[in-house]
């Protein structure tokens, strides 16, 4: 007569304790995520904006890149590990969706909210979609956003997949074919349709010419290739197409280089840096906006008081 | 003034659920693991062996392979994934060690418990240390096994590393480039010292003359690799090192082959298959020993009597 499963002292199993994954959620200021101790990534990052938390006076030059104090050592990735490897630190929560605090800015210059991310890719297309998501928050009262880095598999000749990547650094941090984003977004508690887009992006330079809508993929779709069930609460049948309901139009050539070089306006610190801008831009033949010009002559004036009070002293 | 923190209503972050990881553990009737639902392979199995589950009845021969019901369909592995495509059904938790069980054993079936390994592999060095972790079970009371795939970064012409893989079937399962073993055994509880070896091995075919050292690792080394913390209730500073502690020898080729010719013996439904067995191994040079030469003269009178009824019926 074999022992009733029961018999057998299930307690023994653990007597030393389980493996530890290390997946469980991870909560901060204005982002929750779940690490990923082999890559030392995120495996994914979620949000919640809306136009309150994107009102204040937090900057980013006030914060620093570096090892979250919540992940062990044994599994943080460190600066080292990206600098000089040929990769940026991409944010997956970005430091532009906490300006109403400098605390929940800072914490997602942690390396647990960091992937390897194409120097191109950062500065570019994945900054418009980020600046997207951010202007959404004028249409609907909240939008949440759910980021990550993603292995896509290669089809060979013979028709078989192989996922394949790169590691960088000491620590072996690994770097994502592919970077995902997800989001979701409500008018109002009052008028509560929700609107859904999922979008796949290469991790390399992508241009002007390649909309939004040509990298977004279905739910299901990305729910298989990350392996992550997303916004469980959410009834799919009753979901709408952010694209469809919205424009998923980034900001062009022409936006997106006003838009850069206003903020280098307002950050210049020398009168030689201000025209340098206000040139750069005229050389890629666009013609100033109203905005930006008012933004620059007053940059002028507060510079040119600076200069000469400078220029004053013995 | 920037808004405190508290004051953005974080009740909002969660509305429509956080992504859902599902690296939770799982228990079944003798194992416990964590489901890789992007790999849809176990990433960890963890066991506990005694020299009392290793007795009892249960057969292999009635256990299926099969999805296991508590993975959602979307990130399960099936049958058809692993036919055809050249990788075996590699059990972590092995079915042997469950003899006491049929519910335990077949619960080992379960795909959850599955990744694709080398046939060679799975037939000959893996099953041989499986072997040695149950042979454990007779100078130690307790032993814990845990297993599981493993991905090995290749070092490029370049210096730089890359971690590759296959994917299988139609639901993308991913075969491990390695595998990992981590062996914890305890004399008794009056004996309490702790001898531990951690092991990765190749999924490939390994012979005979290759130690199971060879393949030994730190923890610490193992844990990296992993992204795992391993066996957190034990402090590492009194472990002894399992392969000085006891001897990390497998079985020989002759010893090997003994023993599974022994098992095709117990198995043999016909005459002609016993002589065939027993013909094989004298035609591989091995003797037979008195234990096997037992096996085989019991088994011959059993279906001697067997087929002399049925050549009585009319
Ligand atoms: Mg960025
Ligand atoms: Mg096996």
């Amino acid at each position: 007569p074999e022992p009733h499963p029961d018999d057998v002292p299930q307690k023994d199993m653990g007597r030393y304790g389980f493996p530890v994954t290390g997946a469980e959620m991870r909560s901060y200021a204005n982002h929750v995520l779940s690490y990923d101790q082999v890559k030392k990534t995120p495996r994914w990052v979620a949000e919640h904006l809306s136009n309150a938390k994107l009102q204040g006076s937090a900057e980013r030059k006030h914060c620093k890149f570096r090892p979250d104090p919540g992940v062990t050592e044994l599994f943080t990735a460190h600066n080292e590990d990206y600098l000089g490897s040929g990769w940026s630190r991409g944010h997956m929560a970005p430091a532009g969706d906490n300006k109403f605090s400098e605390q929940a800015m800072a914490e997602t210059f942690y390396l647990s909210n960091i992937v390897p991310q194409n120097y191109g890719n950062n500065a570019g297309f994945w900054n418009r979609l980020e600046m997207y998501c951010r202007n959404l928050t004028e249409k609907f009262e909240d939008v949440w956003v759910i980021s990550g880095p993603l292995m896509m598999p290669e089809v060979g000749a013979d028709g078989k997949k192989t996922i394949s990547y790169k590691l960088i650094g000491k620590h072996d941090v690994a770097v994502p074919t592919h970077l995902y984003k997800i989001v979701l977004a409500q008018r109002s508690l009052s008028a509560p349709t929700l609107a859904l887009g999922a979008f796949v992006v290469p991790n390399q330079p992508i241009g002007y010419d390649h909309p939004l809508t040509e990298f977004q993929v279905s739910l299901v779709d990305l729910e298989k290739l990350t392996g992550l069930r997303f916004f469980p609460k959410v009834d799919p049948a009753g979901l709408q197409n952010l694209c469809e309901l919205d424009t998923c139009k980034l900001l062009d050539f022409k936006e997106f280089t006003l838009y850069i070089t206003g903020r280098k306006v307002k950050g210049a610190n020398t009168t030689a840096k201000l025209e340098k801008s206000m040139s750069d831009i005229k050389n890629l033949g666009i013609t100033p906006d109203d905005y930006l010009l008012k933004l620059y002559q007053q940059k002028r004036e507060e510079l040119q008081a600076k200069e000469a009070a400078q220029g004053r002293k013995p």
